[in-house]
């Protein structure tokens, strides 16, 4: 708690890596404090890293009033599109919805929500979406004329790894996405080459077979699984599980945004911005966003800005605990 | 002009540089339009690059409700503490004042000017203080626990290559401020070292010695320069005004800012976030940032948010000619 500010009471719905990730965030910021974590699971067979007490999802209800956000911690797939409008009408809230195509119509359900209960939502939050959409925006609107590149990696894509699993015969597997270092480089050197999808990254598989399986036909159905692989060059190294618990079991991630522009009377110079992430921990680093932009929440809430909101309406100066004239002295 | 919004009309308050810059700026920017130049200076010696119309700074006056932004192009150690808080009174300013010390008294002395005259005024505004300095609080708030670093360069640094003129025998010299890139490829691998000046940063400094000149003299005068170059390993390399002006007349500059951090239950994970620049032209840079906040500017004015702000309380939303709808769909 810095200047006198109300303490921010946060709530976690859903205890799955992010969800553990945000019970670790809030410990680092010391004007939050964690109610809870609801759960849809039974609660007796959770065991939480700091002792948080869990309760079951519909007991949520109960703490109106003495929450100020609730951060929820589900999947884009399903989870969040009923989730976020769901709690919105009672709760300020926070996600990280991330499905691109669909996110006009989460936005407006969870704005309908927020409104109808004078609440504050903020959706796709983290870091794509999330840290690097403000890098976009930011270089876009300083630099008009300019071509924009977005480079994920090297670290683990939940999804592609997923996808490998998926497969008949796998019996564990990693899939990491690796920007192509040639492809980056011609790009931070202002070239705006135009790039395929096989020039920007490509994917290293670690597998683990099932008994008697036959890994090239795992192989096989890896390389050509369409839109996971075949667009890519695509590694394939089989492992055992011991192999895959040592080395395999962390969630690292990153990436980068670059925007190249032209500038000058003639566009004669040219102007290099880049934004770039590299994270032991994804859950963990995606988490400590959110908490970062429930702070901003919570303050628009209590000046009765309500609705559904994302990560360009947010002013930096409210993500921090610190006040406006400790923020000029220490960051301007 | 994009969503039916007004043009926004910008007068550049000082023709140097920077106001070149601002000029060329505007023309890339399509919702907004240059009203003229105002200089103190005879407006019979300036031809301007695109044709705009110069006036005296005291006309000025005359423009009251025909110019929604002026961009006051001066240097911070005599003009802006002057011209920024004159003209906030009568109109929304944006300046780049940067003397760090002096931000406290200068953020008061524009903000009572802005508020007397329902005004919204911006100051400190282009990469650093600006860019680097949104970079600077949006790692500091979502990594609380870790360790901040900035690299300049390479680049002309113009305070610098100013103190190096003023020594006797100078006929003319330019100075690039140079990261030394085992320190930077020290903090990028995460490990957090402590950093002298020297350690941080080298100087080069090219000079045209007037005829008869001493050489080591002025060599020695540079590298003991208290403050400027004594704290730096410097090179002094001395070369004719045709090598001058071949190879030194731009006025390149960039840098990173790096934060380090650490997350998890008990900070065993790492987290880096890194905003770099490399920019061909520093004042035309500058003058791209300038604009995409008289922007925003623009807009608080019209929402009757007036007074000194900085580039801290601004949503990137506010810095795009894009709608909400449109940005949503293109960055996020």
């Amino acid at each position: 708690m810095i200047f006198g500010e109300m303490n921010m009471r946060i709530a976690i719905y859903g205890y799955g890596n992010l969800g553990k990730g945000v019970e670790a965030a809030v410990k680092q910021n010391s004007d939050a404090e964690l109610v809870g974590i609801f759960t849809r699971r039974d609660p007796q067979t959770i065991t939480t890293v700091t002792g948080a007490p869990v309760y079951r999802a519909e007991k949520l209800a109960d703490f109106k009033g003495s929450i100020e956000v609730v951060i929820i911690c589900g999947g884009s797939a399903t989870d969040l599109p009923v989730l976020t409008p769901g709690i919105a009408s009672d709760f300020n809230v926070v996600d990280s919805f991330d499905t691109h195509a669909r996110i006009p119509e989460h936005f407006e359900n969870v704005n309908k929500a927020a409104l109808s209960g004078g609440k504050t939502a903020l959706i796709s939050c983290g870091w794509d979406p999330g840290l690097f959409s403000i890098a976009r925006i930011y270089a876009n609107s300083v630099l008009p004329d300019g071509s924009d590149y977005t480079f994920w990696g090297r670290g683990v894509s939940q999804g592609h790894s997923d996808a490998v699993r998926r497969i008949p015969g796998v019996a564990d597997a990693r899939q990491y996405t690796v920007p192509v270092e040639e492809s980056v480089d011609a790009v931070r050197r202002g070239e705006n080459p135009v790039l395929t999808a096989r020039q920007k990254h490509r994917r290293e598989c670690y597998v683990v077979a099932c008994d008697g399986a036959d890994k090239n036909e795992i192989k096989e159905a890896i390389v050509s699984m369409p839109y996971y692989f075949d667009e890519y060059d695509t590694s394939v190294e089989f492992i055992t599980a011991e192999e895959m618990r040592q080395k395999h079991s962390g969630l690292p991630h990153g990436g980068s945004v670059i925007r190249n522009g032209v500038n000058g009377n003639c566009g004669e110079h040219k102007s290099t911005i880049e934004f770039s992430l590299k994270l032991d921990s994804n859950p963990e680093f995606t988490a400590l966003v959110l908490v970062a932009f429930a702070r901003a929440v919570f303050r628009l809430n209590g000046r009765g800005i309500t609705g559904c909101k994302t990560v360009f309406d947010i002013a930096p100066a409210d993500l921090s605990p610190l006040s406006a004239d400790q923020i000029r002295r220490k960051f301007l």
